[in-house]
């Protein structure tokens, strides 16, 4: 006799298991008197042995060396920096941890309503230096790592990025996270544990971009909080079935199951205890390994299904503003949101309330469509599991959903064919054909008998295959749309949802414009900046960062003399540290003298890197043809680009390649070299772009007017001091609004006369030669072989000499223009400054506070709740 | 202008990383007076901030709330039994590490000749009890955690055991470190860390065993510590080309390069500071994911080179005492070995000791032929990278190498096919090749013209395809070789290797008895008995403990009354526990005042659990024909077994039907089942055996004479006073030495019979009823279906019926005569208490702790090395 087998404990211990699982939303139980009553053991022995944050320098010091000792099994005699960076960042970790705790605790005991953000990518940069300051513990750190033998700048080198994005989208939600927290609000972020980040760039000898692996978990990540017993479930393929009981549900089985088990990462706060939380799941095998095709001697089969479950969250999709199509985006896109739905869903009926409030206590914000699978997910749900009414469950839906538009590039409009969706989601396909039904019959019955405009708002497309338009989905599934920069915003009313517009009313259509933190793009990055700014205004940094408008006051300032020089010793500073930077790491001798103009941000056509390596080309021609004495009063110039391009992005990675040849030529050419250099920064990341960003004295954000959204670090140069060149696009226009015109570089043709100017193009082509002589000249001379095999090139330069989508040979000679007004303008010091200085002082606006708080008010009807100090 | 690609930062951070790592073996620098160096920041501060073991209840409540805090970021709201395990294993784990630094760093400073067991398999079992033992403060956290609220018993519990072993073997391991450690030696572990450890066993409702995978890393491991820094390049397949330079070098090049990432486990001594390590290999991608591929739409491709890396320590082999001959199973073999000896060469090289010492410094313990590829990978190392010539090479791993055979059975002697061997090791069967014709040559010169000894001796066996006899090649190898018990060592030398002893010498060849930890195998699993013992001879356990001739003092004891009492008193809480175990795990009323017969070990046909259940049906058949008067008069008995069948092991499988089936019916059938009952208890492992052997009466240890080359778990039944039934085979023979004939129950033929019986059963068979009607009798019941289909079942029958290779037809009189002797010797209880007394008195031998000192003294020439106090 013995026990015999229950399916539900293969692969489980086969020893009994009482099992409380570490989700948080645990309350202690109340006696009759309302007293609270001690969960467990002795009360006064848990609270005795229970630990305080390190605030002080001499447990500080044992935290660490504690750490040493055990966690890292190390001592004194074989610790590096990598390992006193660890020792240190578990120190932190442990602090953060103990609010995260409380703040956890807070949110639960209150259940205040929540709002979660949905975001496939978090580019979060490196968390040591950023928590240090945000526990306003920095101080503290510095001094116990000294006295232990290390340096605290040193120590912060040693962390790696954590990459899992591939540029603003990405950035933005990192954040809005660290906003949310300082805001006091209770937000938690969803995404991805991706085991590879965003790939490393490398830059071949001939200036070809290659792509390494991220394998950024190599180390361990003391940042995340695995969650390994909070698991959920999610299936794929399958066949689903509606159920024929007039309920109008359907039953989902077979299939592969796959798990979903959480990460937690920390979101401190800025100078509060609220510590919020970013949840990334990460993908493995329900069953683990298959032990029977293993003993069969089939070892290949034994591992797949373990695969297939792990390569889910195997890797970061290295695209950015364009769709891949393929059937593992469309996995992860549904295991990131099925995941997160279950997981909300739990939270939320734990608090005891009825489904139908559930509005009233979760907002869901789609960053972008990635997460639109969350709208047929959470039908599903409702109807088939919680045996919701359709009308009733699509009445919660459309009030829980937000949608943020990121993009009106028509390449980056997802669409999945309907095929593949019916094979890896059929009963989500069923619901999506059944949302687009009852939509448009109320289209129908609105206008009835426009064939044209049920055509055109159809969720499915016609054609071969039929696909589904995400953010058509998104749109009609939310309860309120919005763009990220008022000219964005405007364009997403007027352009791809003008019928929804017309249909649901424009109050649903909505912008914010997108914002940046203060804390980790001044406070950390320009640690001189943001002292030089609490000295004058005589604040304490805790309340200007998190009240940005504050900066207002620096106005006066500008017209002081002994402020003017402590601000232009400080971004002298930071250009020192950016050539150190640059020595270190590249070996490269930057003139500091010189103009720093920067461009980072990703490689792509719509935000013109090749309008600019044109001008800087443009330039040394012209230099080239000067006399020696008339170079002599030229303002030097140096200049940076940096960016990724998307590994199948050809036209971007030759772009790239012209860069670093460019530079090979005319940073070697004696007559120009003092006056213009060129460099492209290898593998930009967010660390990366901390140390270029205070060093700017210009940056350029020069995107075709009405592609760029909205930008953000356009915000991030002008908060650090820096002048910006740009086109009238996305939040350039509200930077120059807030900082005055007089203060920016404006040029290019407006958006308005985008699609007229494209029209041209294509039906009344007028020769470059003709239409710009400066830029044929530049093309001629890249063609011809000046900086290298020209050949190369010719795809590149015919983008332009061919259709022009983009629009350089508009907009050249007026971008030229801009950048001579620059010259002019950089020989007045002393106004420049006050431009610097009057630049800074009106960017408060663009603080994630501000935009983040607009969502919470205007969007998410969330309210803050204040952990006590 | 950029910096261009160096291959050796792929996937690396573009950082610069001054990098020591975490590599043991730094020491202080001193000054010229000789005084050691603080090596980093102010000593003072340092010592200040270094903590000590946590030892009084308050330090150690305080550690497991911190660990509740931090590392689990939970709280008394929502800590489970699980959690509390975790945050109390976290705790011990702390002072674990802090002694395991303490001896590593002395081991360093005082560089003694170090001995490294190689073995596969390390079936470690639980560790939090054992840890705690161990650092003799298992009172204080007993303590502790009940004043949090938990009981200690129930969090024990929640450990999943590390079961990286088979059986024997692998848990021989485990005892050989755990005496290492606390006998102070010098020892270091070797073995891979495999994601699945030996399978989880399940019985279907047909009886049918059925294996789920054990993904025993699926919550994190409190006992390891990843360094995931100290890594090894290990090569696969490629080609090797010798050089034609005459230095008899060769270049290995090309094929698949993989990474070893080391794991270490803490091994802590018993009442000693001194932990050993156990460093356990992970493999993983060289390179991580193929981003060429992703970017090229392959997924597939992308991940494939990172599955086939990680694939290597993926699963544990099932089977014990077979060959499996699966390239993969040589892989492991390889990649273990390789970064094992690169390990260790480091290590030795820190030392500043020139090579040709090497062996003066190291001693290597091959633990079955499993690591034998370490000879040729050191002959390579040494002769391709260290340029030592090949006579030296050979001489210095000659006597670096030892070898123990753990058994003679034909199946279980490794062979590899040459083919596999050329492709995978290319550069290794060169070697093995070359080491081939120099040590035939020089049996050739002892023995001109024996062609018939060249063929028996070469390492490779001719044959279709011709196969490399690993166990051949450890012999000649090593410096010595020994079997692991007084017969097997003899049947090593007079057998298998009778060509080698002739050639060699005699004195090459010894025996080293095994033996088994008596922390685990008493004091852990017994504490009662544990307890009686040190209260009886007025000693503390750390003395006996460590000294187990000390038992020897019970001996006048066994006439004492009142400490029979007790004695018998413990064994029955015991037998009440297991009652227990197998109610709340298997739902079964076990009746405690029967006699326990166990017989727990793997499922093979040379252990003859086949001998046993027939043995219970002869019983369960003759009770039934008995008179009810007749019955009354009988020694009640449970039969127990358990033990995991190959899960290609088709008879073995079937064992198991047949026992889960024989059980249905007699403990159903209400004549009989109170005299007799059965049990087969599943998914046994090290912690069943814990519960299960304290509570044994009897065990069954009954292998054909000449099979078992040892047997450990007859050693863990007398050392808890349980009486042995067995055969005269392996280490019973020496266990009746020491206990004394008249305290064990011997049956059956002896081993020199065992070659004239099977040659008679070929030759001139008699048939099963004329030879033993009584089995005959029992057969035919199990074929008629008495137990259900009968025709299940022939297969298994036929073994016996035909061939009856293990000979129980020859046994099984002899074999129910011993048992009668049992029943007859139970009825005397005081002098079956004495029996129990004088056996466990008399066990002093079979601790563990004496064989590795022979280890030590006789192979290794080891020095202990003590961490002061
Ligand atoms: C690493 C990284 N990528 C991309 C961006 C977004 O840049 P942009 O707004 O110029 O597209 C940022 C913003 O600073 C960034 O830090
Ligand atoms: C789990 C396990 N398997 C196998 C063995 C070895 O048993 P035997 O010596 O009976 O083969 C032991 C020893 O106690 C064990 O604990």
């Amino acid at each position: 006799m013995t026990s015999t087998i229950d399916p539900k404990s293969i692969g489980k211990p086969s020893r009994p298991r009482r099992h409380v699982r570490t989700l948080t939303g645990y309350l202690p139980e109340v006696d009759e008197s309302g007293k609270e009553k001690w969960p467990r053991g002795e009360e006064k022995v848990w609270k005795e042995a229970m630990r305080n944050l390190d605030n002080d320098v001499p447990s500080i010091e044992r935290s660490v060396v504690n750490h040493v000792q055990t966690s890292l099994a190390r001592q004194a005699y074989n610790l590096d920096d990598t390992g006193a960076y660890q020792a240190a960042a578990l120190s932190v970790r442990d602090n953060l941890i103990l609010n995260w705790n409380e703040t956890q605790l807070l949110y639960t005991k209150k259940s205040p309503k929540r709002a979660y953000y949905l975001s496939l990518e978090f580019l979060m940069g490196r968390t040591l230096d950023n928590a240090l300051l945000n526990l306003g513990l920095k101080d503290q750190y510095n001094e116990s790592v000294k006295h232990l033998g290390f340096s605290m700048e040193d120590i912060l080198e040693q962390e790696r990025d954590a990459a899992l994005g591939n540029g603003g989208l990405g950035r933005l939600a990192a954040c809005y996270l660290d906003s949310s927290a300082s805001q006091e609000l209770p937000v938690w972020g969803y995404g991805l544990r991706y085991q590879y980040g965003i790939f490393q760039q490398l830059i071949s000898p001939e200036g070809q971009q290659l792509e390494a692996p991220d394998p950024w978990l190599q180390n361990q990540n003391p940042w995340e909080l695995p969650r390994l017993d909070v698991t959920y479930e999610i299936r794929f393929y399958g066949n689903a079935e509606r159920l024929q009981d007039g309920s109008g549900r359907a039953a989902w089985h077979g299939g592969q199951e796959v798990l979903a088990v959480a990460y937690d990462v920390m979101i401190p706060g800025c100078y509060t205890k609220n510590t919020n939380n970013l949840r990334l799941w990460e993908s493995k095998p329900k069953r683990g390994f298959d032990l029977n095709s293993f003993n069969a001697g089939d070892y290949e089969r034994a591992v797949e299904s373990s695969n297939s479950a792990a390569a889910i969250t195997s890797v970061l999709y290295p695209n950015d503003h364009t769709t891949f199509g393929k059937e593992l985006r469309l996995k992860q896109q549904y295991f990131w949101t099925a995941a997160s739905l279950q997981d909300i869903l739990r939270r939320f009926k734990n608090t005891g309330k009825t489904i139908t409030d559930f509005p009233d206590f979760v907002s869901i914000q789609l960053n972008d469509t990635h997460p639109t699978l969350a709208i047929p997910e959470l039908m599903r749900i409702l109807i088939d599991e919680e045996e919701v009414q359709w009308d009733m469950a699509w009445h919660i839906v459309t009030r829980t959903f937000f949608y943020t538009n990121h993009t009106v590039l028509p390449e980056a409009l997802e669409k999945w064919p309907v095929p593949l969706m019916e094979h890896l989601l059929p009963r989500h396909m069923q619901i999506i054909y059944d949302i687009n039904m009852i939509f448009l019959q109320a289209v129908e019955k609105k206008y009835p008998g426009d064939r044209d405009r049920l055509g055109r708002m159809s969720l499915i497309e016609e054609g071969f295959p039929k696909q589904v338009r995400m953010a058509f989905l998104a749109c009609i599934g939310s309860r309120k749309v919005n763009g990220v920069a008022e000219l964005h915003s405007e364009l997403v009313r007027t352009t791809i949802l003008k019928d929804f517009v017309e249909f649901e009313g424009i109050s649903k259509f909505g912008n914010v414009t997108n914002g940046i933190t203060p804390r980790r793009w001044l406070d950390q990055c320009n640690p001189e900046l943001s002292a030089l700014i609490s000295k004058t205004l005589k604040l304490e940094k805790s309340v200007w960062l998190k009240d940005l408008y504050k900066l207002k006051d620096l106005l006066p300032y500008a017209d002081d003399a002994e402020f003017r020089k402590q601000w232009v010793a400080v971004k002298q500073h930071n250009k020192e540290r950016l050539a150190r930077h640059v020595k270190t790491t590249l070996g490269f001798e930057v003139n500091t003298n010189a103009m720093f103009d920067v461009q980072i941000k990703r490689l792509h056509e719509y935000k013109r890197q090749n309008l600019n390596i044109f001008g800087v080309i443009h330039r040394y021609l012209t230099i080239k043809n000067m006399a020696p004495e008339e170079r002599k009063k030229l303002n030097p110039r140096v200049v940076f680009f940096a960016g990724k391009a998307a590994p199948g992005y050809w036209i971007a990675k030759l772009t790239i390649r012209l860069i670093v040849n460019v530079a090979r030529v005319i940073n070697a050419d004696p007559d120009t070299k003092d006056y213009l250099s060129l460099y492209f920064l290898p593998d930009y990341s967010v660390s990366l772009a901390e140390v270029l960003i205070p060093a700017s004295d210009i940056s350029q954000h020069i995107s075709t007017a009405g592609t760029e959204a909205s930008g953000t670090s356009n915000m991030k140069f002008c908060l650090n001091g820096g002048l910006l060149v740009g086109t009238v696009d996305g939040a350039n226009i509200e930077i120059a609004e807030e900082v005055g015109e007089t203060n920016v570089f404006f040029f290019g043709h407006l958006a308005p006369a985008v699609e007229e100017l494209r029209y041209q193009h294509v039906y009344h082509p007028v020769p470059i030669e003709e239409k710009c002589p400066a830029l044929a000249n530049v093309l001629n001379q890249v063609s011809s072989g000046v900086f290298g095999d020209g050949g190369v090139y010719e795809p590149l330069l015919n983008t332009i000499r061919q259709g022009d989508y983009y629009l350089l040979s508009d907009d050249f000679d007026s971008y030229i223009a801009a950048l001579d007004m620059v010259d002019k303008a950089y020989l007045d010091k002393t106004e420049w400054v006050k431009k610097s200085i009057r630049t800074t002082a009106n960017m408060g606006k663009f603080s994630s506070d501000r935009a983040i708080n607009e969502y919470a008010e205007s969007y998410w009807n969330l309210e803050s709740v204040k952990v006590p100090n």
